[in-house]
């Protein structure tokens, strides 16, 4: 059967069908009091999204465009750049500020694994001059399933005076988040994720001293320009012409979110993540996350059982159920998938994918007590 | 009535049907191959309508950003660039060029006007050590509808040894534009114009004389980087999540600009917004643009008769007839209104809305021959 795919993996996610229906309208002009009027309620709802009391800017672009617009607006050549390295968006981080001419010193762990923040506090101790600007880093990181404990981390680079620059993009909406009250000073997100809104979209949000950097920078980008922005959201605008269709969609989403309350949200995330956590625990799989307390709410790394290859677990998902989860990234190509439960997911989804997996793996071969995984998750569910 | 709007504006412009509803489909995954054979037919079909033999990139972006992505790729701090400026999109060019660190000369022209090439070729004289390295122009001025004769141009800019930079948001699919033909450097462009699909697409086409100032660059830009985007079309993939939904839409409208033909698409906006100025004369309406050969095909900008205001008769379109025409920009707000006729745009909607035009300026007290306008445009679009 075509025509029924299910995407569980990072980005682009399952989009409601009111939010299609919406994003399916004739475009509206960007300049009309009706545009402006959804602008107003867009950029209202991000603030509540985003837990912060400054604007929330939109960017019309991919995440890396707002990862774009966090560092080109704050970096002058030669600046000096910490960068936290837990997977490639991390790494993302570093290739951005190296591209505007920064000095970028990296700390890097393994796949998997997490910034200790203790080695963080070791690293900024070396940094007697306090010539570290900026340090950059990664919420929960898609490549790996890793989340960073991002409250203390930034509450260290805050106390050495520096800027922390937060990549978002799969823990807006799915992970608590909370700029204001953790103190990060850039944080960055995108549509096709927690949203619930097709790729094109991006966000970002800057408190005063990020602005403070932003004003010694010699050359602001033109097309992401944070004041261009600022000016904009004040009035409801935007300072070119942006993807319409989406905004309208967003709208909506972000009405459901709202609805359904962002701490709801978060624990929607939560519940599921740690649900199938335990579930493919029993099915005998191995997670390149070991500990809960490491692991991302919006994007699960399964090792594959020895002996069965992971193109073969996706081709058999995506032939047999219509299911499409991601593959490793990079240097972690065929040795994880990756299955996210980020955005507009309900229980259902879980016991359908975990049940389509343990059918899937019980094909191929791998040894385990096939019903398991979907006894699991349903206990877990109903907790 | 509500909800049969008409967008007379140079952008966001009308969609068809297919495509709107191909853009209503859920979200694939951007690595999947059923995506990438999409890029495939996208990638080429764009080539198409560019009438290039070069790879065209495409950003998930606003059209400033494919500015963003010309300049940003091609400048150094303190480069010489000529602006070519005829409008507010000229003088775009200018300010990204600065926000770059570059030295910016300009030769500006009042509204409605072209750049004489005499004048540019007595300015390029000037430059005898040849410093000046980037002359950017506009081909459609979306701002005042003039339209500049970039073959001529563009050919004395080459002479000079200089890169020609080139938007083409609203020109292409709407004018006659042919980079290789006539030695377009750099040429850019957007989805909402002729390409008949909501905003947030662009694109740019660069040739090997620009790919050699691109590699002179010490600081391309990240997210428009022209090298991630090559290897990005040469494996039918994007560098990063694109706005896929958009890029679905896209690939319906391109195969129905093909079907129809790039030279009839091109003449059919010529035969649109020929026949429309010569209607609106008929109307005892002045026009920005006063010589044909100086029109855009793409827009047109009138000025209101005396004692009757834009606002009055934009209001008065939108609320009799929900037909929305632009205001214009900056200095020339409430002194001039815009009609386009760009991108899916037919003979019923020209008698329609010089119709309503009519109706609406006979109502305001203008003094004219009512039903001029619309014998005019029956006759004319009947040749």
């Amino acid at each position: 059967m075509k025509d029924k795919t299910f995407l569980m993996i990072p980005g682009p996610t399952p989009v409601p069908e009111s939010v299609m229906l919406d994003i399916a309208k004739h475009p509206i002009g960007h300049r009309s009091s009706e545009f402006s009027s959804i602008l107003e309620e867009v950029y209202e709802n991000l603030k509540y999204v985003f837990q912060t009391k400054n604007d929330v800017f939109m960017f019309t672009s991919s995440g890396t465009g707002a990862m774009c617009a966090a560092l080109e607006n704050l970096i002058n050549e030669g600046d000096k750049v910490l960068s936290l390295v837990i997977g490639n968006f991390g790494n993302r981080w570093a290739k951005i500020a190296e591209s505007r001419g920064a000095k970028v010193e990296k700390i890097e762990v393994a796949a998997g694994e997490v910034i200790d923040p203790e080695i963080l506090k070791l690293a900024l101790s070396e940094d007697k001059n306090k010539e570290i600007k900026i340090v950059t880093l990664t919420h929960s990181e898609t490549s790996t399933g890793a989340a960073n404990d991002i409250k203390t981390l930034c509450s260290i680079i805050r106390e050495h005076g520096a800027i922390s620059v937060v990549d978002g993009v799969t823990s807006v909406c799915a992970m608590p988040c909370k700029p204001d009250e953790w103190g990060i000073d850039v944080l960055i997100s995108g549509s096709q994720k927690g949203f619930m809104v097709p790729p094109g979209l991006a966000f970002l949000t800057a408190n005063e001293r990020a602005w403070k950097v932003y004003e010694q920078c010699k050359h602001p980008s033109f097309y992401f320009d944070w004041a261009a922005y600022k000016k904009s959201v004040q009035a409801n605008s935007t300072p070119f012409t942006p993807a319409v269709n989406l905004i309208v969609g967003l709208n909506t989403a972000l009405k459901m979110i709202k609805q359904e309350g962002i701490e709801k949200v978060n624990n929607r995330h939560k519940r599921h993540a740690m649900a199938l956590r335990k579930a493919l625990r029993t099915m005998n799989l191995k997670l390149l996350v070991p500990q809960d307390e490491n692991a991302s709410y919006a994007i699960t790394s399964i090792l594959p059982p020895e002996g069965i290859s992971v193109p073969d677990i996706r081709k058999a998902l995506k032939e047999d159920y219509d299911i499409v989860v991601a593959n490793g990234q990079n240097q972690l190509k065929d040795k994880i998938f990756r299955m996210g439960t980020l955005g507009f997911v309900c229980d259902r989804d879980l016991i359908a994918s975990v049940g389509a997996l343990e059918a899937v793996l019980h094909k191929l071969g791998h040894n385990f007590a096939i019903g398991e995984g979907v006894k699991t998750i349903i206990l877990e569910l109903e907790k």
